[in-house]
Formats: C-alpha cells, sequence, structure tokens
C-alpha cells in the first residue's frame, strides 16, 4: 500500500467506523457521536484536513488522558446577550452543539449575542462549528486559537495560533454561505496533508526552524507558518487571541503550546462565537432579498467564486460516491475501531 | 510653491481652519466641530490620508448638496442589543458620537451590543471612530463599506468598497490597542497621495483599466484595487459588506457607486459597530492583566511593532511640533476658511 493509494468510504461507514474508534478509546456515546459526526461533515464537503484525517489526534489525546471523552458541558448566561459554555475538558463538539442550542435563540431576542466555549479541546473545521446557525437564519461568526504556529510579522519563531476565523450568512433559497479561513497564509491541516504525501508548497507559506523561508511542508512544521497577506494578516491572529483568548478567559496560544503535553491532539482552549438576527437590524423585511442582489452580483463577475461553492458542489457528488480517503488512513481508522 | 513643499500647522489652528471651512460650506456648529475632530485627529497622528487631505471631499460633498451638513442623527433601539444611529444625510461623526453614548451603556448590560450608522456620509479613519469606546474600557469592532474600488479575486473591476476594518482592545495603562485596515493591499487614501505626490506603488496594490497589473497609483485609481493576501482578503471584504450594508439596511458599495453623484466626497452607507464588555465574559478580575501579558509578549519578539504604535509615537510629537502638512493643502484649506 503505497502514500498515494486511496479508497472510497461511504459517509455512514466512515461515521460509524469514527464513533466505533473513539468509543473504545475512551469517549462515551453523545461524545463519540458528537466528534464522529464533525469529522464526517469535513470529509463530505472534501475538505480533508479536518475529515478523518485528525481521527489519531483525536485518539491520541484521549489515550494520553488530556481529554475527558466523557466530559458534559454546561452552559450559564453571564450576561443577557452572553452564553459561557464550559466543556469541562471535552472535545468541542458537544459543547459546540450546547452552545447552539443555547445561542440561537439569545440572539433572536437581543439581535446579537455571543457563546464563549471555555475549557475545550477543538479540533474541527470552524465552517462545520457555525453552519447550524446559519441554516437557523443567523449571520454567525467564529474564532479560535491554537497552539504557536504562526510567526507574527516581524517575528521569526511561532508565537500565534493557526487562529482561523469564519463568517456565515444565510441564503435565500435556505443554503449558507461561510468562508472559515486560518489566519496563517495556508490551513496547518493542508501543510501536514502536503508533509504526509510529499508535495512542496509555494513561496509564503512558512520558515524553517532558523527562520529562513522554505517549502518544505515538514521543515515548516518544525518552523513557523508565516500570517496570511502579511501584517494585516498577522492582525488578525492577534484579534482571534484577544477574543478566543483574552476576552472569554482562556489560554492563548503561547500558553495553550507551554500547558499541552504534546500528545499531537488538540490543545485546551477557547471558542467564541457570535450570532446576528439580521431580521433584527433595521431591515426585516428586505436584508434576505438585498443580500441576495450582491451576492448574485458577486457570484456573476468574471472568474469569482463564493466562498463554500466548491464545497457545495463536493457535497453533492461525495454524497453519492462517498468519501475518497487514503488507503492508509482508512485502514488505521478501521484497525482502530475494532483493536 | 511645489508638490513637496510643506508647512507645519499647530492642530488647534488645523482644527478651527477646517471648522470654519465646513461652516462656511453649510455645516452648522455641531457638524463642523464633529467633522474637524476627526480630521484633526487623523492628522494629530500622522495619519495623513484622513487629515485634512479630505477637507476637499467634505466641502464638495456639501457643496454639491448631497450631504445636509446641518443633520441631527436620532437613536433607536431596535432590540435590546441593537442601536440603531440615523444620521439623515449628515456625515458620519456627529452620529458616531450618538453612537459612542448609548453604545457603551448598553455593551455594559448586555454584554455584547451593535450599532448600526445608517444614511451617513462616512470619511474618516475607522481607528479614530472606535477610539473612545476603548477609552472607556470596552473591546470594538467596526466595518464600513465604500463605492466600487477593490476588485474581488477572479474578478477584473471594481465591486468592493476598500472596506476598512478596524478592531480595538483597552491597555492596563489606559492606553487603547487598535488596528483599522482596509481590506485592499493599501488604503485607498495612501494611493491618492501617491498619486498625487508620483509615488509609484508596489507590486499587488492594483490593476489598471483592463484588469492588467500596474505600479502606477493614477492608473490603479482609474483601474481597481486588489484586496489584501489574495482570496482571503477578499473574503473579509465580502464580510464587510454584509456586515455593513446587508445586516444594516445599507447600500452595498456597488449601489453607493451607482447612487452617488461623484462629487468626491464620501457617498451615503452605513458603519456598523460591535462593542464587547470584556468584563461580562467569565473572567472580570483577570481578562484585563492576562491579555497584557500576551502583549508583552508579542511586543517583545524581534521586530514586532503592536498596530498603533507608529500612531502613539506620532501623537506625542506631533502635539508638540504641529502637522506637517503639504503647502497647497494648507493654503487651500485656509482659502476655504476665509472665502
Amino acid at each position: 500500500m503505497s502514500n498515494h493509494d486511496t479508497v472510497q468510504v461511504a459517509l455512514a461507514e466512515l461515521r460509524q467506523t469514527a464513533h466505533a474508534a473513539l468509543s473504545r478509546a475512551g469517549c462515551d456515546e453523545e461524545n463519540a457521536a458528537a466528534v464522529a459526526a464533525v469529522m464526517m461533515a469535513a470529509d463530505a464537503d472534501g475538505c480533508a484536513s479536518h475529515g478523518l484525517f485528525r481521527l489519531a489526534g483525536y485518539l491520541a489525546s484521549l489515550k494520553s488522558g488530556k481529554v475527558d471523552g466523557k466530559a458534559r458541558p454546561t452552559v450559564a448566561r453571564l450576561a443577557p446577550a452572553v452564553i459561557q459554555v464550559d466543556g469541562h475538558g471535552g472535545f468541542a463538539p458537544l459543547a459546540m452543539q450546547a452552545a447552539h442550542a443555547a445561542l440561537a435563540p439569545v440572539a433572536r431576542e437581543q439581535g446579537v449575542a455571543a457563546a464563549a466555549l471555555v475549557n475545550v479541546h477543538h479540533f474541527s473545521a470552524l465552517w462545520v462549528d457555525i453552519e447550524p446557525l446559519i441554516e437557523a437564519g443567523l449571520a454567525a461568526m467564529s474564532f479560535t486559537a491554537y497552539m504557536p504556529a504562526v510567526a507574527p510579522t516581524g517575528a521569526r519563531k511561532p508565537f500565534f495560533g493557526t487562529n482561523p476565523m469564519a463568517f456565515g450568512w444565510p441564503r435565500e433559497n435556505g443554503g449558507t454561505l461561510i468562508f472559515d479561513q486560518a489566519s496563517a497564509a495556508m490551513a496547518r491541516g493542508e501543510i501536514m496533508i502536503a508533509a504526509r504525501e510529499g508535495h512542496a508548497l509555494p513561496p509564503g507559506v512558512g520558515v524553517d526552524g532558523a527562520g529562513n523561508p522554505t517549502t518544505d511542508p515538514a521543515e515548516i512544521l518544525k518552523g513557523a507558518q508565516l500570517p496570511f497577506g502579511g501584517y494585516k494578516g498577522s492582525s488578525i491572529a492577534m484579534m482571534v487571541e484577544l477574543l478566543a483568548a483574552g476576552l472569554i478567559g482562556q489560554p492563548f496560544s503561547f500558553e495553550a503550546g507551554n500547558e499541552d503535553n504534546k500528545d499531537g491532539g488538540p490543545p485546551r482552549g477557547g471558542v467564541f462565537v457570535l450570532a446576528f438576527d439580521p431580521a433584527r437590524f433595521g431591515d426585516a423585511a428586505g436584508w434576505l432579498k438585498h443580500s441576495e442582489t450582491f451576492l448574485q452580483q458577486l457570484s456573476g463577475l468574471d472568474d469569482v467564486r463564493l466562498p463554500g461553492a466548491r464545497r457545495a458542489r463536493n457535497r453533492a457528488r461525495i454524497a453519492r460516491e462517498g468519501a475518497n480517503l487514503p488507503a492508509k488512513l482508512w485502514q488505521d481508522a478501521v484497525n482502530a475501531s475494532k483493536g
């Protein structure tokens, strides 16, 4: 079996296998189901870097005892427009489900509301996290820090996390417009996949351990990623730290890096989610059609593609054909599910 | 007098001159004072692109009748956490003052709150707009669209505005950390200044009218600016449109461009402001010291400069020395103030 062999796996089978592997490693039913669902959702859209590719990290952090696979999130209302969901050291997906249930009605009531997820181990794609809010007709943003991976503009060593932010907007047809982008020039998961597959990366993605530019993904993983767009992307990475850590009392990436046990799984940290009810901002009757006009014009320009358009096309195809996975990745998952 | 002659002007004189020119062109006292103050604030920090450089545009839009220099903003509470400030066709600064007064107590009460400024003509720097909120101990974000200036990734013609976003965070010493960055690779004001001064720009700032790359600022102003950071900056520009126009019922940049009279002044549009009270997010006792630790570490890395550090240094110097202005710009302002 070479590094390039792949297999087609039906999504239901992918989810069941992930679920079984998580259960064997110590997750209870609810956590195994929630974590397996977010991995499947990523692979279902062709987003390999956050799909079953993450299973090994989830399992490692259960086996090391860093993450409690049986944790139950608790919800508190800290202020009229602020929800806090404490994950009590579990994986983020169950806490995110609790956040959706609590946040959506508060956003409708208040116009805008925030959810602070704390003491969670977050390893999923942010677009998966906010999609249910967008499907419920809300606009939403989300932010999370990580462990040191990105050198701020002016620095040579990692300090910021990859620090993704996501933004989503409801479409008239019931669909969603969501972008989810790392503050790094490239998502760390994609660099990990390039390292696994032995691909060189474009210039500007990262530097080696001495702070010198390189296109070797393995050297970048040992050195530092760079922010997208120079100092402006670096500023956005800083903002993500202040929202997902400073504001909600969670570890900054440099703190998470210091306290993490380096088992390959996600560090303890926070996720910050904002939800807006567009019906409460002065254009209740018109906002959806108005924004649709904008998005239609935008998507009609030359070669413009709306964020998420590729995922939407993948979703229809992969639902029929199954996910295309590296054969070794799938075999490892099957093995882990059977022990 | 060459294009490169400059003069030193005391800030009080700059403000009085701007105030007098605005009054002569049709502003009432309150509007003239508020608009002059935001121009002075920009020049006071060495931010020439949003200082007295903007006076000609303000005056043109009064003279054309596009902007009502006597408009009085009105404030409505659309939802428990949502304020709307209607500028009734005036310049943004008076409406922004009303937004600050209304938003700060609501953010403290609700934890997070939003202000939607509508029917305003916005021409100032966003950092000036949110600084009072940060000085009041809140975190804040702000977004505004403009007129078509930036080609989305995949397009050849302007469609997005320059679409700045700002983010601010309070410092332990009572200072502020604020970044304010266009979604364009370069602020339009800086391109205008380069065109005036005849400087070439770096590659990647824009394209000419045929969609071809150029470093000539005059060609870019006739063609299109490019987003910073490729498709990720383009996504942020799209988000700014959806927040500052779609969400709050205001014109998207392409609509503002269609309805504007092209007098050189600011189009009618919206500004979206979010304020957070960090004391309501679960770490009331620790957030300020915790975030200060992060910022101290960050600013101590290699050659890292925190956003706004240059402005802060400028502010102390310019308060003593006055603003350094192009002599012709100053003479035009003096002439406009005397008629």
